[in-house]
């Protein structure tokens, strides 16, 4: 695989990061949608899904002001999400698959987007697999807390952990000079283990 | 109406932003009371409530430390907010309608300070209107969310609603060249917004 | 007692920082573990509690990104916390005392570090107080709030007013020119009092 430059890199980190905005509204507004908030509080809870943990990321490196205030395309993200999940009622089983298919894509894109953006700003690897852990949950777990269900990462299948995988393989992948493999991997790894942990029931060993 | 100069407007912000510490203490502190909760939780509450949504909004703006935390008249006026609601027992149906007034204007005093220093920071629009919501009704989630009550957000008459319009007209006559008539509007607008729909029990559609 | 230098004072408070990051990702992680959460739960909660209050000390006071993030002590630090309260199984009676001693030893630690480290950023006595008490609850109220228990501060003994009387004990004795006095005497005085209000059932009159 070719390598790419750093700024094509951080082009498609970018639109990783962005294809994660869209996703998460989506399933933020829906959440909000069956919890029979007004439209006010669907738009709400769909903008903080998908911007919340860029923005919890992007507060604690404080390299200035989040890129979902400064970077216009992450609030109109969310806002078009928002609408989708307004206009289309994404409810019942027929929803179920695709809407998982989603967020186990959007939680791979997050991971890799948090970790390659902490790499970047010059932190080290511990950091690095922190913050693309909290990017990959953040948004999740303050829209539970805000519509008091049980956070997303304590819900007993692999979430935290799959982020948590993809963030450690983004981080291995940039330190061994493939940061482009590592971008492609580490999407297919978070998106992969969450799906398989679905499918397949797993569950990790209580502590 | 005269525009007002930017130290004097910068000044007038001021003003407004501790009037809304001032009323959002007294009801924290006034929640704090009806929960039973001691004298430093109804402090921490009042706290909270009067500073919460300064402080996201500044840590979000990252223009150094919170104002909260280094001009002291704000976190002096959220104590003498709890000190009210400690000694005076805010409680009862004769509080409930000077309550609803004082949170509404709140409201609004809260969404016009977060736009208009958005915007003096140099974001546009779109962060302006978003960070004039999040500073009003902020402290308000936090708090909710630490006693475990709904968020007000979700409470079914326009709360975040009449707070994001409130900024959208401060972001819209500050573009007009009309900051000081923002403001103004932007405060009734948002407080009256507030008030008829609680009188007239107006909610939103739902997603 | 002589005065410590102003380097030494620092490795002090990192040194009495880490000790409360340790403490509380031990208590953390046997909560977590209380509520039959799986292992990356577990280390979840218990990275949140042992490091959470530092981070939203070190994010409000704006001076680069937070010491958890960049010096790696502080993570590791949390994880040996989890891993001691996923290899032992810190229950029952017997681990009681033991637990309450170590967490009132962890307020107190934490108190000190907060508001020793915002006098030492250039913040005045107030913001001292206010984010020695934050840094001292913080992890563990956001702790509290992801498993939905009643926030720890609320829990009707003296646990943020503790904390409280540390800050003030630290901030009083470092405008006297005595800060290695204050370090000492504020553990002292934040770890007695909550231990004593445990003991002896001290509560605070109600708002």
């Amino acid at each position: 695989m070719a390598a790419l430059s750093a700024d094509t890199l951080s082009e498609v980190t970018r639109a990783i990061d962005l294809a994660g905005v869209f996703a998460n509204a989506v399933l933020g507004g829906a959440l909000a949608a069956r919890e029979r908030l007004d439209v006010v509080g669907l738009v709400t809870l769909a903008v903080i899904s998908g911007t919340g943990g860029g923005l919890i990321r992007d507060t604690l490196l404080q390299r200035g002001t989040p890129v979902a205030l400064t970077d216009y395309a992450y609030l109109l993200t969310a806002l078009a999400g928002a609408g989708v999940a307004f206009l289309i009622k994404v409810e019942g089983s027929a929803w179920r698959r695709p809407l998982l298919f989603v967020d186990a894509l959007a939680l791979g894109f997050w991971a890799v987007a948090g970790a390659q953006k902490t790499l970047e700003s010059g932190l080290g690897w511990l950091p690095a697999v922190l913050l693309g852990l909290i990017t990959a949950v953040g948004g999740g777990v303050v829209r539970d807390v805000l519509i008091r269900r049980v956070p997303v990462i304590f819900g007993g299948t692999l979430y935290a952990g799959a982020a948590l995988v993809a963030s450690i393989v983004v981080v291995v992948c940039t330190r061994l000079g493939q940061p482009t493999l590592g971008v492609a991997a580490g999407v297919l790894v978070g998106a992969g283990l969450r799906l398989l942990s679905i499918q397949f029931h797993w569950t990790l060993p209580q502590g």
